[in-house]
């Protein structure tokens, strides 16, 4: 693990970070009519509301700068607006969360973040940089693949492998999948945590806040991405649901998958048993 | 409600900000090591914490100060020091939490709450002044009995009340307390929110960011007497565990009581079912 990112993902983090905190100023003005205004469905099938559309759209206005500036094209996936091409097809693939933990972000809670990679290709395992940008704190999580992981430009070292579940954070908690999956881990878990922002549940384990993540419902790439190179290149296990799932996992707003992570490989097979039962209500 | 609190209430809210501030820059500037150092167990009960000591320690300095600076001494009823006197007996009763979400803290985990209350006398009906700093956004909820609430010093209106319980805040949160509680909640709730901060949590319902709170496990006066004068400020409906038993809980650090608060008071009765069940498993 390095200190630094190379150049080029240095270059990306600027880039990004400065659109994520272009992001968050522009949440600041909107008031809560604004923030829940409703668009549709966007491409991932959830309702677009307008926090998600503002933030999409200035993340597409940073990427089309950057290639006025560059003349090098991406090509874009994100949450709302699906596939498009800014200067041209071709390209690396940036695959984007402008909003994760919507509900959060249009109720005015300061608990959601922006997630962007840049991948190689349209697979998982092609994804070279990541930034996870946290709204409330304003602290950044970049990441470059084989070469490590940084919070706030500090390198992120391999966090403990604690004997037990001390903290757990589950997503997608409905209370039929919560009450399903926290009746396999009683004596098990030490407390629950649900933040409603999967990215920042991913960056947290990363940093050594909670041991582990339960994904009781199905995310798509976007919301994953990012979040998955920072905990890999900390050295943590990550599953979709099964870590040899990840990388050819494609990159797009239609696959579903059920996401595990976690600092302590011992402890996967109960997670997946936890895992097993929420997966077997039905709402 | 008023726009702004009394020049009695500014003065106060401007000593504690300042104290909280103060905790959160001396937090920054501590590793992991420091902050989860142990020092045994605190007036409370709980094992006090370095995150909890150099808290309070600073909480106790500002009080120092301003009673040099006044001559008006101050009770002071703390999670680590339980009862102590700055500058002599007598004087208003100050109730602190120097932090609230010790477990996130103390893994730096951004999500975390100074919780401080001025009241007349030893019991929550005296409560006068309460401010709650959120460390992670830095934002400040500050309440005056009487005349309103206030965050970061914008006048907070009552919440929408809605028709369901779309997003929950649990606190207390053991696998076995939830699994119990969610299972009475099937189909009735939106998402569930574990953020491990009584006094945010309470915060964030005041600000219509979440609909109600279940205290799953029990707290004490210390945990909840600045939110639940937040809360009432807005028109929320606050219980240890029913709204009668709120004016006469005594400000000490001994007394545990079950809580829920909520925007929507046709919900109560559900949330006393599962409340009801969390309280009948053993851990």
């Amino acid at each position: 693990m390095r200190d630094a990112p190379s150049p080029a993902g240095a270059d990306w983090f600027a880039c990004l970070g400065e659109a994520c905190r272009e992001i968050n100023r522009r949440l600041c003005t909107m008031d809560r009519a604004e923030r829940t205004r409703q668009f549709g469905r966007g491409a991932g099938g959830d309702t677009t509301v307008g926090v998600d559309r503002v933030a999409e759209d200035i993340l597409i206005d940073a990427l089309r700068r950057r290639y006025e500036e560059t003349g090098d094209p991406v090509t874009l996936v994100s949450e709302e607006a699906g596939l498009m091409h800014v200067g041209g097809p071709g390209g690396p693939v940036v695959i984007a969360d402008p909003i994760d933990g919507s509900r959060n972000a249009a109720r005015g809670a300061p608990l959601f973040a922006t997630s962007i990679a840049v991948s190689d290709d349209r697979t998982m395992g092609g994804v070279r940089y990541a930034l996870v940008f946290d709204h409330g704190p304003k602290e950044v999580f970049t990441a470059e693949r084989g070469v490590g992981a940084w919070l706030d430009g500090a390198c992120l070292g391999t966090p403990e492998r604690p004997d037990r579940l001390r903290m757990l954070a589950v997503e997608g908690a409905s209370a039929a999948r919560i009450a399903a999956a926290a009746l396999t881990l009683v004596g098990e878990v030490g407390r629950l945590r649900s933040l409603g922002s999967m990215a920042l549940s991913m960056c947290w384990i990363a940093a050594g806040r909670m041991d582990a993540l339960l994904g009781l419902g199905e995310v798509r790439a976007v919301d994953v991405a990012a979040a998955q190179l920072v905990l890999r290149e900390v050295g943590c296990w990550v599953g979709l649901p099964e870590a040899e799932d990840v990388d050819d996992c494609p990159l797009d707003v239609v696959v579903r998958r059920r996401v595990m992570a976690t600092a302590q490989p011992d402890l996967i097979d109960k997670m997946r048993r936890a895992l097993g039962e929420a997966a077997a209500v039905s709402w």
